[in-house]
């Protein structure tokens, strides 16, 4: 794993979180796009060679939305980048952590994402991001 | 803020959490050290620009037993790198948000570092750290 990519926080709006994210990081958000399969909103800033991605549930059944309706605002999740997610993919699966795709799905911000379960992770969701650029 | 400098996590014990973790990033702990005035043992684990902080407890009344009382294992705070605190805190702080301490305090990995209060940033408790090397 090459980096932190991101990390994904659930807000209740991203026009609320945004304006505090931009003053606390004193950034802009550079992008905000819809992910119409997760039925989420996305919002990014970035920090150096890290981004920082807002998640705004945009379907009352989507992920994000069980996620704010369980827990509230907070953290979502860790993503970390990987130059290979297909190979990353087999060597967790062979170390015995369960995947939540078993197969590479479309993200945001143009990226092939794959999920591993939180239970295998101490509670803590990971993803595996791979650029399409 | 230059980068997200690691992200710190609540675990029940680094032995357990420690060994998922060095598979999952497949990576090593590079370095385990006792933060006595905070009643926390860490353990740190690379990802190229960042890094992955298990936090265990060593007394129950420390922030990190709290946290896993009420919450469980799970994502525990982002920490970002600043170059200057002092001048980082003054701008938050000019900006209405509120500093869980007054004046940087000594961290793990010889930082020098603030908390700025979750409620400011929805729910999210954010560290600005700066090295002391």
């Amino acid at each position: 794993m090459k980096k932190v990519e991101h990390i994904g926080i659930a807000v209740s709006s991203i026009e609320s979180a945004g304006a505090i994210w931009k003053t606390l990081l004193n950034t802009d958000i550079y992008k905000i796009e819809e992910v119409l399969t997760e039925g989420v909103k996305t919002a990014f800033l970035q920090s150096g060679p890290n981004k920082i991605e807002l998640l705004e549930a945009t379907t009352p059944d989507s992920p994000i939305a069980r996620f704010l309706e369980k827990k509230g605002e907070g953290i979502h999740h860790i993503a970390f980048e990987v130059d290979d997610i297909e190979a990353e993919m087999a060597r967790l699966k062979a170390e015995g952590f369960v995947l939540l795709n078993d197969v590479p799905k479309r993200g945001a911000d143009n990226k092939l994402v794959c999920f591993v379960h939180p239970k295998d992770v101490g509670g803590v969701l990971v993803e595996l991001c791979m650029n399409q650029d």
